[in-house]
């Protein structure tokens, strides 16, 4: 059975995209999971990491389930439903205030792309794979789908994706911007775990902040002078006197979320 | 004679920058002729791709015809002519519907960069070069033409060029975003048009609609209802019907473009 | 001390950030100083180019004085006066209508990667490293300081810097956008010189046009029609008739800045 299963290991929390036999591919219950399992570790104050993988060493996600496509979305109404699920799941992803981190092995196609492209980081083997063929398939991309990876990547490898249909190896999509870190196909699972408990180090408030004035920033607005003295939210915090007495004691610090 | 040439191969179009002696420099005539080729390409519904290429292989284009500047773009009136000339022809390539690929061998430079620019595709030789160093003549660049590059490679690449004047090799225009994919120079043609017959081979609809909806999220306005429910147009093509069922019987689909 | 230094080289000015035993450091008083420096140099119609570089080979800057936080930025009131005056250095620097050159040996951390971040080119050595890692501080970047870096390299890669707390290669940030070109250590005062020698040989007010444009373009708004033939300003400058000259003469042009 496709499901989205939930493990935790201290303060880092896996989502694994579990689809045997299919390479994962993401059917409707399977966003739905996404999205619930974000709205309960977005508030729960005891995860600081959340890492998104697929079951297996061959895929992230192959994609969506298209033998479901055939007849749960067949019509506009069913489409208007199913991509609203898609949305819920993406922006949960993109809006966690915890950060994010996609470990990918093999196939990252279609929506696994998706949801690589809406995590805070991305971690991949050697042999990971990126596209989107779905010019093959007769479809064309929810616009709302196709957002986060032209802010990720921009308009021009989104072109070469969608309109030759063209699988990036690994490599290559770490020069387009695809990725953040491709590393050997035996060391991914600990670099992307590493990578986790580097972001765990850090002042959790902190990685909060960041990921929240960052996407601020994205809006374009100018910011406001009460969103400019809010930002320096840091100074009534333990964490920001534990962080200056450690680098100027020359220990590590020891952070605790207040 | 300055002229740009069109020729087709099946549903693959060419058009071909070819100014003798002078590395394909485009003068006025020759943008009204891209303008008025791009024109009628749009609406023929026998072209699925569109190639643009420099005429022998030492040129893509080397940029504008500088002799011609000192008659025919002396004054303001002029210049408002001449640049309005390029934006036409700009802005049909941009907006066409149908992909474009440009095929660049040798030197891209100025006018030449711009519309490489504004292609979708960018496949180029490894003696190609990119730049635009009118620091050393004296004038600006357009800032309508900027547009196109800015929105490919950002700033900080445009400000490299224009403000170093500096010509950057194959390797880099790739490492910094300005092109596609590079390939030896006797696979360039190969590549090119291998890229063309993989646009070809996807539907074509799912094509133009990538296009208009990458060029509508640009815009950065939010979609609105009537928006979301167009983009699932494709759910009434017999194209779609094709490409999942030819995903589901392993075979591959035949697109009629309806 | 603590100092900002000029030197000048004919139409080269050369900014030194300088705080011995600190790693070129940056405290409150040298932020006054860029931004003073700028101030004058922007007005200064016999430079041409500016280049910011740290004094020893070791540090372009290694972030702010994290000792002067504790007394000098331990209140809402003087965080909002100490990044104050860091906006008015960041935004001299960005707005300087001469082309500014990062030349970075070494870390280039915090205060000196928003620095470079917001010069138009960033030479650096194979030594050179850049990175952000406060989150082990407890406190969060200022959301004005984090504009020129998000503008300069996306948000994928600011979050890997703030979230993981990344401290990149110098090879890793060229890949990723942070800089202009990477060369070997003993090269680099060459090669960031030569750059500024570039930019001087060209027109002058062209640079300075260009610089103006791409900002107006980074705004968004179309150009207004008077926008537009202002854009043609260089048809009545000696600088114009000189460089079309010199190209078509096939001899190096002379430029006076008229």
């Amino acid at each position: 059975m496709a499901t989205v299963d939930l493990s935790s290991n201290g303060e880092i929390a896996t989502l694994t995209l579990n689809n045997p036999g299919k390479l994962n591919a993401i059917d409707l219950a399977m966003w739905q999971q996404l999205a619930d399992h974000f709205a309960r570790l977005a508030v729960d104050p005891g995860v600081r990491c959340i890492v998104i993988r697929g079951a297996g060493h061959e895929a992230f996600a192959a994609g969506g389930d298209l033998e479901e496509f055939v007849t749960a979305r067949a019509t506009l109404e069913q489409a208007l439903h199913y991509h609203g699920k898609v949305a819920s799941a993406l922006n949960a992803i993109a809006d966690c205030p915890h950060p994010t981190v996609a470990l990918i092995e093999g196939a990252c196609i279609g929506g696994g792309l998706e949801i690589a492209g809406v995590c805070d980081l991305r971690i991949c083997n050697e042999s990971a794979r990126f596209g989107a063929p779905i010019n093959k398939l007769g479809f064309s991309m929810y616009p709302g789908e196709m957002e986060g990876l032209l802010k990720l990547a921009g308009a021009a490898v989104i072109k070469e994706i969608l309109l030759e249909g063209r699988i990036l190896s690994a490599r290559e999509a770490y020069e387009k911007g695809l990725v953040t870190r491709v590393v050997p196909d035996v060391q991914v699972e600990d670099e992307a775990y590493a990578t986790a408990r580097r972001i765990c180090n850090g002042a959790p408030l902190v990685a909060g902040w960041h990921k929240q004035w960052i996407r601020r920033l994205l809006d374009g607005a100018p910011l406001s002078d009460a969103e400019k003295a809010a930002s320096f939210a840091f100074l009534d915090t333990e964490d920001y006197c534990e962080g200056l007495a450690a680098f100027l004691e020359k220990r590590k610090p020891v952070f605790k979320a207040c």
